[in-house]
């Protein structure tokens, strides 16, 4: 497990205004970590992803088996910052029957013609599991204000201030009344700069491998990387409650990226103190009748051949 | 992977007429297992098992990136089969953006108040992932075939057989619609013992880790095996089609039953010739312009500085 004092770095003080140019995109390239030498961050990483795995996946069972929560997983970036290498690397080791994961795409004409979140409640979690959202009704607050001509009938064609302010205060109301009703909410930036992006670009269109990855609609969002630097930064500052925090993860690396989200969510579930169902005396003495009966006469009703 | 021919017992030839008393539940005591003995055995279906994994691992990303199929797997049984350790076990590998699983309980008043596979229709696996049905619209042939009481307003008080048969009939069209439009079905029945169950419910009833696994309800419909026994056996035998087939998994020992479902399951998906998708002249020129835009003037309309 990651030292606490260290993951709290990551992590958005409720009412903070938030400047991405202060949060690092390469961790490494910190003071800390050029301590420790980057060969040993690395290695370190990936002990650190395998034990929080093993780790989440009993917290996993655990939450299942008390269902009483469900855990709620926000994943937020700019394009090629590794949401999907996140989601497998760091949730491939849990069972597939407690996990959900859903990716939110174009909204549909029927989805427009909801409200906002109508489409992502309808995908929360049952209690007992995890969900995780690649990408996520911040899209709502994100890509349609860089392209408020993609917000969809009904909407103001010049939306103002007000307009994104109410959106916000909709989605922190949203996370309270999961909050309130047993749903662990968590939320990843995953922060990557612009030369890593490029970078990753230049990989997709290189590699024949992976030019079916690349789509020209993420060169053209690439251009307005300022305004979306700017739509995180307001949304994250104006969502990051105490009940529903963000967390800033340097994307730069992803072995860094993977085993901070990994780590953050294992440790917020152990946090939760979940505890296997107490059976009560009157369901003992059920117990014990059901046993003296399975193992006397079975010779029940229907008797087998 | 295992002989295709060894496969081919389990699989239910379209139009035969299903006795389970035919179908083994422990594959160990069959003459071919006996030649190689329980050690050894064991150690090959593990082995079978972790192989399946990877390769469907890799079949899976192909299913993802190719986008032109989907899988879903129906998992069926009697109580404590292993449904949900075979899930567990066969599926945990995978990537779960690519895997999800459903499990489906009583239905709601709202479900009842629709035909009888409107909502396992709205959990089906979108194109390029696997879907997996914890239980299905099997058990709208299953268990109100047991309790017709249960099938909810609308429904005869005393269905006939001409009521059941026009339900196998739907779940048949219902399967040869999804087939045709790219899902490949399996469909999977874990073959349990009556001994078996009830060595797995006195477990349940024993080790208290265990408790909170059992349920009242389970000893109850354990004594109506008989009937559930016909009832599986009218119901695979009338649905086991070629575009749908039922495999009838011996399933008193879980290694083998994971290992044979999790080689089907692999085989099948392989089976299907899948592609990476071919990038047309057309899209390679607008790669390379991309790329050459990438690399040359990154200097868009909006600057990082």
């Amino acid at each position: 497990m990651i030292n606490p004092k260290l993951l709290n770095q990551f992590l958005v003080e409720p009412g903070s205004e938030v400047n991405l140019k202060e949060y690092v995109t390469d961790w490494t390239e910190t003071d800390n970590a050029k301590e420790l030498g980057k060969d040993a961050i690395k290695e370190r990483a990936k002990e650190i992803l395998e034990q929080s795995r093993e780790e989440m996946n009993k917290a996993q069972e655990l939450l299942y088996a008390s269902d009483t929560h469900s855990v709620l997983i926000v994943l937020q970036a700019m394009d090629a910052a590794g949401k999907d290498g996140t989601i497998r690397h760091v949730m491939s080791g849990v069972n597939p029957q407690g996990c959900q994961v859903f990716s939110f795409k174009k909204p549909s004409a029927e989805e427009l013609d909801h409200n906002f979140l109508w489409r992502y409640m309808k995908s929360l979690p049952e209690r007992g599991r995890i969900g995780i959202f690649n990408r996520s009704y911040y899209e709502d607050v994100l890509v349609v204000k860089v392209h408020p001509e993609w917000l969809g009938p009904g909407a103001p064609a010049k939306p103002d201030k007000h307009f994104w302010e109410k959106r916000y205060e909709d989605i922190n109301n949203f996370e309270k009344h999961l909050s309130r009703n047993g749903t662990l909410v968590l939320k990843f930036f995953l922060h990557l700069s612009k030369d890593e992006q490029k970078r990753r670009f230049l990989e997709r269109l290189t590699n024949p491998d992976k030019h079916w990855k690349f789509s020209e609609a993420d060169l053209a969002e690439r251009e307005h990387w300022k305004s979306y630097r700017k739509a995180f930064e307001d949304a994250i500052s104006a969502t990051s409650t105490k009940r529903a925090p963000w967390h800033i993860i340097p994307a730069d690396r992803k072995y860094v990226a993977r085993a901070l989200v990994a780590d953050i969510i294992t440790t917020s579930i152990q946090g939760l103190g979940l505890e296997y169902p107490k059976v009560s005396e009157a369901q003992l003495a059920k117990l014990a009748a059901a046993r003296a009966k399975l193992e006397g006469s079975d010779k029940d009703v229907e008797t087998e051949s």
